[in-house]
């Protein structure tokens, strides 16, 4: 295929202070969950990016003093000399493949607790620190704002030694000193470092002239900032000290990163935000520089990037997210494979990677995080190494996954699915409120699957255990899925819960195809701690309903912290006017009332429901399996097993991967030790692979 | 000093199945935040233990299969060969002191969600993982558990070959695969494994068995059980199924290692448990069995001990915390040290770490966690290099630690305190509700100092600068703590928020010396999120006020997660009354009417308050500091520092931690590079120390 010639702008080189980017698609920092730890994984995961035409690849924020450090989160170091081995393998591993390695060196200040190193955090003034931790921040003296200059050019001269192209001074996501320093509420300093903007922002501009006297021969630096903190007046405004910042420090970095802070208004999820959100808080910093600017906003349509390119709001299209998504996301639009792109679906799984300290993940990509330990690649995958056919039982997920990959090894894939429609869970899910771009999951891999001669879908066909039987494939996947409990049973209770077989129990299944509570008043009873709760309770309020949401937790969707949507979440639920009753359980329902027991005092209360919908656990769907269990291996078949919601039920993005995962090891030898990065001790030495 | 005879019963040997303890103390499984990550530190810190007199010295929870894979949280691997060689390292750390190394093998079952490994979590039946994960675990087959218990068993023989004295199999706490079994609420298997108590002890039998024929040749194997879970008959209970367990195994393993579960339940703080807590739950083990058990109860008493001993309630004193506190607790009785122990204050420091998964620390002994990388040692610390005096300036918990350790170096030391009292921080917070035990902070090192002749006190001795620069010492720590904050200025309020500086608005500090709410309601403004607030509320309740506590998080205390406390804090104070308004802000106070702001809806509404008391932020007392910037260098002062609150508020913990390091570093060179452990990278190794 050919390129679209209206692409062709988005494939211009941009200068960048001394370097030359060899387009415009730019991977700006981002978290990975790996961080220092696992060096090599790191270097393999950023090293695909490259591959896949980012002119850009960087790190995540990489600190640059044990006094500015995040444990538990493992984000980039570069304390001192011994963290630069590890930093090259990154910077190498991107230049392969030709695109230039970026560096967020940072300082926490008061935005780490230092758990870690003991040491007292840093800050204009005396703070407490972030995440509530029981720990201040001291007010810097100017020795210390002399040492802290030190430390950055240091760890600018350690990244330029590393091999990095691009060096970053980091000032927005409140997560950095420099940003701190022009805060107006963090900063009471009434030296030349504080009062007016012109001494907030010193800090920044020494940091930045600083990084350019130290390494400004061969590197670029690039600023990121932030364009708005979306808490008015007390923080910065697009339209007011932001701006000012900009106009300030116009042309003195190389190039501009800008975005919304903290974290989770610049990573909202497509539950809140859609893509481009972030044009009225930033498409102002273009207007005040000549100098590139790279804007973010969960970009996956070329389109997209075209118009923001040329209405003159960035010169790079930058991108965390969708890079994740698709690595290979610009060789796709250089090669016109437009189709093939495989867009971010703003569910925000990679950044509970973060948050969890494990290795990124993404519902999408099913090879993220798996570059180096399992050797995955997200475009290329081995051929088969024997012959025969493959049915998928389930088009779901994960069987679809499984399908698609099974189908680019060669394979010869069937996939029956028992409904008209494909996408399983998926369909059900997507038509919730603020869900519709998880359909991207279905929607990509059937638009694969149908381009493909080895693959034959069939629709409204529900196998039975006979069938499968006389079907003749040598390998079985049965992704049939999972459904939500109807008696109660969960992490509260282990046990049926008293009238929840009654006619006014509904589940998320019976909701989300159709059934509707007819009656208010509508408890949600959620221990499952993740969306359903609240979405359900959205639903139920906009048909009218007046919509209790009952949670053990001490807040709704508890585990939704790790996709940076708690307090959003809460904030749409109290605005929407649905109360939520926390530390509490239903412990019975008798069709016209709700029995409740506090958590915190064990007192039972009842309240009145018209309709209780149940939101606890789910029931793997493996009736299939269990049929097949002592029949299979004499009906020729090879492989039989269970892959996504119907092995365990979880998350969408671990039925993708579970479906990818199998058609991996069809025909491969079982996997027996997984490589890990160990740490080193000198009384031995064993092998990682 | 000799040892007083009654204590001569806690020096028996006692046999364990192939192996004998050489006396009664043993540190039983506990947590360290550093598990596999940082295998040198965790050996240095096990071996201190057994230097200090423990007879069996276990590791934490240790992975047996990446099927039970805790990440975030640092725990102990032995998934393969590969560990090996990490967790010989610490065995031989025992060794080289005498005691018996003990290893906790263990699977998490639906207690880990296997962020890191991505496999699918296991579980005697279909059920959500805990820590509201959206991750289920799956049913396991016969195969399952087959292959369960070859893996144990496997681990078990790795254990062995790593120089293991004694083998866990682990069922407590909820975090094990074989208590899910145990427990009717998680199993509901219709096989041998499921039903009857008899079929659901079945798996807890066989790795008994399974681990006694792998290596109970030479090792011990020790089952590590829950006397109750306290949540009555849903539960193992003390009266019911767990003494029914008890009954049946009661002579399979070679000692029973018993506690309460949850982990919450077991490692209760001080505030709300007291020395030998478990008693009620745990006693009955030892008249079913003449196998020894081992039980806890945070014992620092040897009377307690003794007491336990004759009593016939356990045979080995079993310490996870007062081991912490004090490695050396079982020598110092041995040598007839009594007054040298130093007591855990149950304020679960400890615990934090595991939460933050960062290294081990403790409130009572500043050493821990420094073991490897800075060499500390709790007992020995480097003589002087140099002569001269030190002065230490208040004493608080980083005076007092500060004058202690730098009186243990040989320097001549002089204490002084403003106040009659000494102790600053520590004796006010110490008499605040269900902190008493806080106190041992104090205690213990004013106990050690004054019988130090090499040490000075002086009560009601403010200092002033000229003091200070007559005194003639060579080294000076400024350790004159911290104050809070009386305008509002915190992390909701970078600003003074209006009406603060009225006369019906107290801080922690007016409350805690005395300046009582003279009318109610009163509101708690709970910016802090750690203790002060919840227990302020409490102190104010008990005056007979109604009290609502506003914090604009989600709720109370929310930092106390990591202490294990946040539900008892919540439970406690809904049962005194006292209403929780989480997501709000105050933003004023006329003296009559708080101003509210609803963190959600952004609502604003008043409530009507006798008196505010607010718990926002603290500021050093670094005044004395700043008065002798720029003289001291040339009055014959070597060093003049700031520690403790006085540095950086923070926790009591951190504070004696500076205090410490600070009299380490008195005539040393300044610390450039802090050992770490690194990963493993082929292209570059580089120097950890």
């Amino acid at each position: 295929m050919t390129r679209d010639p209206r692409y062709d702008i988005l494939f211009e080189p941009v200068q960048i202070g001394p370097v030359t980017a060899r387009n415009r698609f730019y991977q700006v920092p981002h978290c990975t969950g790996i961080g220092w730890t696992q060096p090599e994984t790191l270097a393999r995961l950023r090293g695909i990016k490259a591959e896949g035409g980012w002119a850009v690849v960087a790190t995540e924020e990489t600190e640059i003093h044990p006094t500015g450090d995040c444990e538990p989160f493992h984000e980039g170091r570069l304390w001192d000399d011994r963290d630069v081995p590890a930093m090259a393998l990154m910077a190498d591993a991107v230049h392969e493949h030709g695109a230039l390695a970026a560096i967020e060196i940072m300082h926490h200040g008061a935005s780490a607790a230092n758990w870690g190193t003991r040491l007292a955090p840093l800050a204009p003034s005396h703070r407490p620190i972030i995440y509530y931790s029981p720990v201040q921040a001291r007010a810097m003296d100017k020795q210390d704002i002399r040492d802290l200059r030190g430390w950055h050019r240091e760890a600018a001269v350690r990244s330029k030694k590393a091999g990095f192209d691009i060096v970053y001074v980091y000032a927005t996501h409140d997560l950095s000193i420099a940003q701190h320093f022009l805060s107006r509420r963090k900063n009471d300093r009434i030296d030349e470092y504080g009062g007016s903007l012109e001494n907030r922002v010193r800090l920044l501009r020494e940091l930045i002239e600083d990084t350019k006297d130290a390494v400004g021969d061969k590197c670029a630096v690039a600023l990121r900032f932030c364009g708005d903190e979306l808490i008015g007046d007390d923080g910065l405004t697009y339209d007011g000290e932001a701006r000012d910042v900009v106009e300030m420090l116009a042309e003195l970095p190389d190039l501009w990163d800008v975005n919304i802070s903290t974290w989770p208004n610049d990573s909202q999820t497509s539950r809140f935000a859609k893509e481009g959100f972030q044009e009225e808080y930033t498409s102002f910093v273009k207007k005040l520089t000549t100098k590139p600017v790279v804007g973010v906003g969960r970009f996956t349509s070329p389109d997209t990037m075209v118009s923001q390119i040329r209405r003159g709001l960035m010169d790079f299209i930058g991108a965390a997210r969708p890079s994740i998504a698709d690595p290979f996301l610009p060789k796709k639009i250089e090669e016109g494979r437009i189709d093939d792109i495989r867009e971010c679906i703003g569910c925000n799984m990679c950044v509970s990677s973060d948050y969890t300290s494990t290795n990124l993940r993404c519902t999408q990509n099913p090879t993220m995080g798996e570059e180096w330990r399992r050797g995955w690649h997200p475009e290329i995958i081995p051929p088969k190494r024997s012959e025969g056919t493959v049915l998928v039982v389930g088009a779901g997920p994960a069987g679809l996954e499984a399908a698609l990959a099974a189908a680019r090894r060669g394979f010869d894939v069937h996939l029956a699915e028992a409904g008209s429609e494909l996408g399983g869970r998926v369909i059900r899910e997507s038509r919730l409120p603020g869900l519709s771009e998880w359909a991207r999951v279905r929607d990509w891999r059937v638009g694969q699957l149908e381009r493909m001669a080895n693959v034959s879908i069939y629709r409204d066909s529900a196998l039975e255990a006979e069938h499968i039987l006389e079907f003749g494939a040598r390998h079985v996947a049965i992704a049939t899925g999972s459904t939500w409990r109807r008696d109660g049973v969960g992490r509260d209770s282990g046990f049926a819960i008293p009238g929840f077989d009654g006619p006014s129990v509904y589940t998320p299944d019976d909701v989300m195809t159709g059934r509707d509570p007819e009656a208010g008043p509508v408890i949600i009873w959620d221990d499952d701690h993740y969306y359903m709760g609240g979405v359900l309770a959205e639903l139920c309020r906009y048909a009218g309903h007046e919509v209790v949401l009952v949670t053990p937790a001490a807040m709704v969707s508890a585990w939704t912290v790790n996709t940076l949507e708690a307090l959003p979440i809460a904030k749409r639920l109290a605005r929407m006017g649905i109360e939520v009753v926390p530390y509490t359980s239903v412990v019975g329902f008798d069709g016209a009332q709700v029995r409740l027991r506090s958590g915190l005092t064990g007192e039972e209360t009842s309240r009145s429901a018209g309709a209780l919908v149940t939101v606890t656990a789910r029931l793997p769907l493996d009736d299939l399996h269990e049929q097949l269990r002592d029949r299979w291996e004499g009906a020729g078949i090879a492989s039989i097993a269970r892959i996504g919601d119907c092995w365990a039920p979880s998350t969408i993005q671990q039925a993708v991967y579970s479906g990818h995962k199998w058609a991996r090891g069809l025909d491969e030898e079982p996997e027996l030790l997984i490589p890990r990065e160990l740490p080193f001790i000198e009384s031995g030495r064993v092998q990682q692979r």
